[in-house]
């Protein structure tokens, strides 16, 4: 071991591993320690043998076999693990030295954690990796933040390491300071959720008031991805929907049980939204769904006691497909405008400047959301980099006002015929709320100030003047006069 | 100052002086205390002036002024300021005295500052008080819970202060330990935020779909109100509707900013119900809202660029309204179902028992929800004090059984003419997932093992058992093998 390291790697579970080998077959040297050095001697035994991969028994080994300034990467599980492990590598680092946290740190942590470790001359960062075990060997999506000057010493070996766009872009790029790297993960996830919920509401339609077999839904799909749905989760629909098991020679999605599991990313993503005051009506409702599914004996139990409405079916075949097709792409739009506002409404509450535009461009190949769709997002930033919302850029616009006839026509056929399409009928609500100047809120500020006296604003009068109206008469002398509330 | 005061209150802001006054009219004595003592002098020389009403200048006074056990009530803002007054009480009191919160504390603060208080022999009652300044003055409902110690001392002041529904009942009993009664005024707030919604759809819909006047809408909602939406929030939408202002003559309701307010109760409803994996669509969907509401010169903007559907117009005005009237009082149901689901997942999370009953009459009067129909909850848990979810209640599921045709069809209407209802949705949506036998998330399972090998669980084999298929033929050799996930 005379040479010294380019990286270090902590956490050998199977994404760590695959990092380590995408990482050393670009020419990086890696060091690597695993809190059960059995797995160490494992991996430098098994799939590392030969390679420019050192094992360590102890964090100090590891430290001393890294060239300087000395990068760190943590793959260990979120939470208290990410701590226990900078504890033990402060002592082993130097002023200067990079600690690269790449699991699923929830943001907070990692504004916290990149406050500390600057305090004392570490350099930190924070970044979101996707993509699965087969982005982390072959390329993934990677959106690192946190201490900006350790960009210029990790772009190298991340850029090199990360899936790339058809033009050679590599989708990762310096997302911003302190948490923003996990913060756009975490939202990344959310989308995820909403996405896939789409789909199996596209599914839940077409299978149930078409009565297509699993067959033809995956013919389906495989045609809606030589299209604008082009994605990996579109694509990976189209497979599952035609696998058969081995053995029996039945479709293998027939018998998986209907109750969705979740890590919580998708919850945090919702629940960030409600701290920041923003409508993130999709993700949400996409994790509510999850929930809802999990209530698995209760849904068995209230099918025999809650009854559907009687429908009469005389929908055409394909145009009905079609029609999913473009409410489902048009939700979609939806549910990517309501995450961007959300990075959006983070950047301004934490002072952080993203390039959204990159962003999307870090998730057009690598990870689990992938899809032509984003260059779509790329290009509305580049004609607004201040977009308020995705909504108002005119690609988007003028898909949302094309396909509503068609949107529409699928909500409300589920609506008629008792197919929940909850993310769909969300991003409907979003897109008539957003497009009304006059929301009905008039009546509910009314009903405030009635009952709580918690004044309103006019419209014929500027904003910050409060007024409140004696709205029964028998509250005395308070109305509509200005109030500083 | 001979005698010694009944119980004590901090706090004289107008819900602490209205409570206050409450008390002394229901024969006990009261020593007050407020931090700015201009405010004592104030009120014993204003409205107190001549009432069995000690002012006090200092905490120690006040609690010199205390019958034993002594009750000191505090109606304080949340947060920092309780901690606060709760430190300055405890020098001055002993073992078995009783310190009440009645402002709008979170519950977990609740739950900490009951094992506080417990461990020095302090007892501790948060509670929630509702019903306005009016309702604190003639009788609110009261949610207390804590230590169940207190509730003997307690009781005969809170339940004669409180609220009584026409047989007598208070609307005030014990709810159970530590934060639970916080936690149910919080389910009441955000089944506030929901009730307010659906009535501004409903509000919405009939404007804009019949094009009916302000005159019109009232007259509709003094309708509904002496029927199966007989309630307060109902009267009072019919006396808004109607109120013209004094000078122009013009209806208020007209020039209040269509940007609603909010305190936050709201959303702390709809982060707990994602922090307890509970799918709370429609009071998620009602604060998303008022978040979209608040973005108005969005919205203006966007109205000028993202375009509704053409629409003909041949429904007949009074069908409409009321199938409005039925979707309003289905979806109400849904959400009413939502937040007692809500209630029983806290419950099972923190040990606590919470008779559901209890809880919909201590709505029935004195609070802003109070309707006729919480009877109908009441009756749901006599027949069955383990319910897992309202809607599988005879009365609640034969009422959305036979109501659905309505309620399709105006949220139909609301999709194909693009009036948003995102709360009348997500209700529906609800339902309609809430009967699913099978849901589609068998798809989104399918999906996450394919990206991710989550596994997943069978239909055909008992739950706990999980399978991993490799779907693409590449992956090797785990095709449906049993995991130890």
């Amino acid at each position: 071991m005379s040479e010294l390291s380019d990286i270090g790697l902590i956490g050998l579970a199977v994404m760590g591993e695959n990092l380590v080998l995408n990482m050393e077959s670009k020419g990086f040297s890696v060091a690597v320690y695993n809190r059960s050095t059995e797995e160490v001697e494992r991996f430098v035994n098994g799939r590392a043998k030969g390679k420019a991969i050192t094992g360590c028994k102890s964090i100090e080994e590891l430290c001393t076999n890294l060239s300087r300034p000395r990068k760190v990467m943590m793959m260990v599980r979120a939470g208290a693990p990410v701590d226990s492990v900078i504890e033990q590598l402060i002592p082993h680092l130097e002023e200067g030295d990079i600690i690269i946290d790449g699991g699923n740190s929830h943001f907070p942590d990692t504004n916290r954690r990149t406050e500390m470790l600057e305090s004392k001359g570490i350099r930190f960062v924070g970044t979101g990796v996707s993509g699965g075990e087969e982005g982390a060997l072959h390329g993934p999506s990677i959106m690192p933040g946190g201490s900006a000057e350790a960009w210029p010493d990790v772009k190298p070996i991340l850029q090199k390491i990360a899936a790339k766009v058809e033009d050679g872009t590599p989708c990762c790029d310096w997302i911003g300071p302190a948490g923003s790297g996990h913060f756009v993960k975490m939202v990344h996830n959310g989308i995820e959720y909403g996405d896939m919920q789409l789909i199996c509401e596209a599914y839940h339609l077409m299978s149930n008031v078409l009565g297509l077999s699993n067959q033809e839904l995956s013919e389906v799909f495989a045609e809606w991805n030589n299209g604008k749905l082009n994605s990996f989760l579109i694509e990976i629909t189209s497979e599952i929907l035609a696998k058969k098991d081995d053995d029996t020679g039945e479709h293998v999605v027939d018998y998986i049980l209907d109750t969705a599991g979740q890590k919580g990313t998708g919850k945090w993503t919702a629940s960030v939204a409600l701290d920041l005051g923003r409508p993130l009506t999709l993700i949400g409702e996409a994790v509510f769904a999850r929930f809802l599914s999990a209530l698995k004996e209760e849904r068995v139990e209230a099918s025999k006691i809650l009854h559907g409405p009687a429908v009469k079916n005389d929908i055409d075949r394909q145009t009905f497909i079609d029609s999913v097709r473009d409410a489902l792409y048009a939700s979609k739009l939806v549910s990517y405008a309501q995450g961007f506002t959300l990075m959006r409404a983070a950047a301004q509450e934490f002072g952080w400047t993203i390039n959204y535009g990159a962003v999307s461009m870090m998730w057009r190949e690598g990870c689990i959301i992938r899809s032509s769709f984003l260059s779509k997002i790329k290009e509305a930033y580049e004609r607004n980099p201040d977009l308020a919302s995705l909504m108002l850029d005119p690609f988007f616009s003028e898909t949302l006002n094309s396909s509503q006839t068609e949107w529409r026509e699928v909500i409300s056929v589920g609506v008629l015929q008792g197919i929940p399409t909850p993310a769909m009928s969300a991003a409907l609500g979003y897109f008539d709320g957003y497009r009304c100047e006059r929301l009905p809120a008039n009546l509910l500020q009314a009903q405030r100030d009635y009952f709580g006296a918690h004044t309103y604003e006019r419209l014929d009068k500027p904003r910050g003047e409060f007024f409140h109206t004696n709205w029964t008469g028998r509250g005395g002398e308070t109305s509509s006069t200005t109030y500083n509330a």
